[in-house]
């Protein structure tokens, strides 16, 4: 884009409707700040300056965002929208032009505001419209009869039976050229229903002067939709998750039911990927060619290669994944795990910061943790790595071609050599020796005569 | 309300398109009977008594019912609603009124019903009515063209054209002063296409009398629905749900999906609660301030203190759970836990009737039951509580401080004393001594020379 | 139906918008390839043949299908449906008809094609159509404006703006008495905007040779929807759920949201059925009178018995499943299992290949692989049966009566004998002897002066 752009986000509001005691813009939306959703719209435009205005929990928004590019401005009191621009005034460049964003508008595209931005060629002012069925509470665009060019803006609260019935409305977001901005803000009066210096007085300003007002309709209407309560942060949840299912799919991705999809962050999917119902993305996902996720699955910052089949209810968090594996069902992947390729892991297994070569299999209820385990192990039912001592954690390492048998504890650090077979039960306290059978077990007896307790 | 009103309930219908052979009344609506719905809903305007007339499946009914502040009708064989609220006419009280609701039209608002009985101001006969787009199968009312005043109401299958045009329909929801019920009652007859006693006709004598009919439209189209299939039940659940989940967001709630949550009794939640996609609430669910539920859980009659985190896949019932505690994911809780504040209890965890005080983590694949467990305790991967001696339940008491190895098994009844060490993979059978190391372990041994079976 | 009927469907595209390696007719809807779904359709009309038509990935779609009873007929390259159903020509019959279907439009109804069918009345030529508010996209049927007889279809590619405005559409499926199909087929030229061979031109040749054109609509418009992108299957995967959902509930299966149900397969219920949300049905799932599946629950060729109740977050495959069990929550039943009545298996275990008989119970953490459990047999919590020694499986026998201690591993092949308990924490190698108390198990010690680890 063009250096000579400035961008004012507002994001002083309170958001009361939202019954919190965060900050409106810190809300998430699809795991991101609304705030944080707008300040990368923002950055795509390349600007060569990002002004945020904010009031209520102003440190709180500035310590999350926490972005030392930014330039911070705090409105308080907060007395409408032009006040708040005022505010940033110090800020705007004498010459070029300024975007004006809204931290609680999150889902405006990056191609409808650079229609908006190429359509005031800057030396006109810049309204990005859209048409409503309801245009109930939305600022009316008032047009000369004749010309059809823009006269004002009249907020709902200040519109008359004609104009309310008006359907094109503003959506506050604008672009100004700055030296228009200096010479306007500080002319803006509060003479209107609701005694707050409104943005939007500027149009009228514009008119007086002659300078044109253009206007460029956001491309979808959901675009210009504004959170102020938990009902719209839940309708602008399921118009940004059908927009994203809808576009992997247009990519090819295959969706059981685009209905029941989430993704919180960033899902990379190569050729013939398969998703199933109700699974939960969040951080970056990558899926390689053919990998199939079944229904009910969570993956946090992940990455899964090729041919891999992650079973339902798998939850995997910051793991790497190689090709050809079989997670799941109720795999536990915890955070620094790394499976390398033809690995199984299976039922009721937790797996903590380990690496797991490849041909090697955990298939039921074990927990590893603190592991290295090599090429074509296999793990019994019930292996356990006995990786905390109550103060620190310690190291496991079984080397390739192991066998441990099952319901096995390997208290940490220790050593499984290459080749070890481990006896059923056993409690693992020493290294053990390449090759051979290792095993701690007690001799089996029992008990004759002896009485199972009874009801009596 | 007023001590004048009577309430019959009609709910004497066998449902036979429910396909099923439970008696219609008693299926199932967000956890409850539909009867119970609508109980609920009289008991609210206090009445000075409430007659259920019922006929199919009579008895299971009242026993699932069991309220011995009911009047109780049988209305057998079934011959229309006239009928049927003739059969509580020996029950009605001689002055007040009667309001007549249906076992099967369970979303019909209290507040509706106040304006519909305060709309009748004791003297007229009141109609709740709706304004439908489709009133097929509705009866009509019928309007004087000059005074507009109701002169009638005319079933589906007795109306001509003109009239199955008119899309204001009789609810079947009436207030009637008892005089009048007391004296009309008796009069019905059943010279129409059904040949039943209609209770609608009794609009005609109204009308022949000069008693005025009042109209009260309905607050929502969706409350006068009745359930006569298991479409109609499924359309009711998702009506109810939504409902529910509109109303909890407008006080705050974070709801990453409204359409998959489902509430089965009562959700009581704190500030900043956040519900994440596909959970299920069954009885009474109160959730503190800033409590987190993930994806995918099931909770039911359950307390959740602030700060508590519940992650995926967990299944909670009976419990009271403290603040700052982190469960799951897949946790299961089964009756009458309790847990502390700070506790931890993480994955392929069971904990059953135990208490666990706080700091105390259970962390992986572990069975703890009938257990009291004290502070800051730490229960190794693999832990299982033996409880039951095949005949009795024994307990397990667990002291501040102790550390218990994986692996390990507590033979109960046992108690393992303050500040003890298990070593992993122990058998427990007897007292533990305070601040020792107690284990029970065979030498580790390993056989040179030994063959690991291999395919041949 | 008649033995004069032909079936010709085809499959020859290669669905470049699905973004895929596999040929399109085998992306899966419901679980089945697309042209599965079109071939059982046309298996239910009786055909004396069907000819499919291939091209893009043709040895692959032969292979998935593989079914002897069909006429396979390439077309290479692929110049439009005309040329199409040409290819099939050599194999038509003389006298007859034949029906030409689509691979890529699985949704179409038996009865819309029984319609179409005996609206021909072998001498005629039938079409069936659709009236569409929409029809972009599809050719516009051209009537007569006196007789309305049919005189044409028009492609959208090559309709002018007034054919545009039609909105009686040709779904592309015909019934063409064979003696025609053999004259017009070769005549079928490619003067048009995508010069190809039009199937619909010989409609053109029909009305010139005073063939009568007749129409039969399709009976819902869902039924005409091709699939070309990953986006359309999605649409059709969930008009086809909802069919199905609806479908349950009419003959009386309670479901608590239709639009949380996938059946992927064939789902046969009793009466009084209910089924929780989320949950997914593969293959033939029989579910008995009164059985209930609670949310989350995957099931895939499974019989459930009456009365049973499968609990939230089951995954059960290929088994048997009796009467008056309780199943889950979190239970992984795999292949070739059978659970006699009255069974309970409990959270985090799983079964597999093995048979457990009446009144046995597995609650808590457990793996139960290739065994044979008889009658009232308590397997304690964290049991596993080491049925792999790395070559081999083994098979372990648990006989009547038994109480397996928790914890236990039972090192197969072994039998534990009727009546045996087995004490926790054992590991059994060898078989138990009847009705005593078998266990092995080291002496518990405690060690005074010994110091946990503690951090410095």
């Amino acid at each position: 884009m063009t250096s000579e752009l400035n961008i004012v986000i507002l994001a002083a509001g309170k958001g009361k409707r939202m019954h919190s005691s965060m900050p409106k813009v810190l809300h998430t939306l699809a795991g991101k700040a609304l705030l944080v959703h707008v300040l990368n719209l923002a950055n795509e435009l390349a600007p060569n300056q990002i002004c945020i205005v904010i009031g209520h929990g102003a440190d709180h928004v500035k310590n999350v965002i926490n972005d030392p590019n930014l330039t911070w401005v705090t409105q308080e009191p907060q007395l409408g929208t032009g006040h708040a621009v005022l505010q940033a005034k110090p800020h705007l460049d004498k010459k070029g032009m300024t975007l004006i964003l809204y931290g609680d508008v999150p889902l405006v595209s990056l191609a409808s505001l650079k229609l908006l931005v190429d359509a005031t060629k800057k030396r006109a002012c810049g309204i990005l419209t859209a048409i409503l069925d309801d245009p109930y509470g939305y600022g009316r665009i008032i047009r000369d009869e004749n010309s059809g060019e823009i006269k004002n803006i009249v907020e709902e609260k200040d519109a008359n039976s004609v104009q309310k019935a008006i359907t094109e409305i503003n959506t506050g977001i604008m672009v100004i050229p700055n030296e228009y901005l200096h010479s306007w803000l500080p002319k803006l009066e509060t003479n209107n229903a609701q005694m707050e210096y409104y943005l939007t007085d500027i149009v009228k300003m514009a008119v007086a002067q002659d300078v044109p007002v253009v206007s460029s309709p956001a491309m979808h209407s959901w675009e210009i939709m504004g959170v102020n309560s938990k009902v719209q942060l839940a309708e602008l949840e399921r118009i940004y998750q059908n927009n994203y299912a809808q576009n992997l799919m247009e990519k090819g991705v295959l969706l059981r039911d685009p209905a029941r999809l989430d993704v919180r962050g960033e899902l990379i999917c190569g050729a013939d990927v398969e998703i199933d119902v109700n699974c939960v993305f969040e951080g970056t996902v990558i899926l390689g060619n053919q990998v199939k996720i079944k229904a009910n699955c969570l993956l946090k910052d992940v990455s899964v290669s090729e041919k891999t089949t992650i079973l339902s209810f798998s939850h995997i968090e910051d793991a790497k994944i190689g090709a050809n594996c079989r997670i799941g069902p109720y795999s536990r992947i915890r955070p620094e795990t790394q499976l390398i390729d033809n690995v199984h892991i299976g039922n009721f297994v937790e797996v903590k910061k380990s690496s797991i070569a490849s041909g090697s299999k955990v298939n039921h209820l074990s927990y590893i943790g603190d592991t290295t385990i090599g090429e074509n192990v296999n793990i019994g039912a019930g292996t356990i790595t006995c990786n905390y001592d109550g103060a620190y954690k310690h190291q496991t390492v079984i080397e390739d071609n192991v066998f441990v048998g099952s319901d096995t504890q390997l208290v940490a650090p220790v050593t499984v050599a290459y080749g070890s077979t481990i006896g059923a039960g056993s409690t693992i306290t020493k290294d053990t020796p390449k090759n051979e059978l290792t095993l701690s077990r007690s001799k089996q007896i029992s008990i004759s005569g002896w009485k199972r307790p009874s009801k009596t």
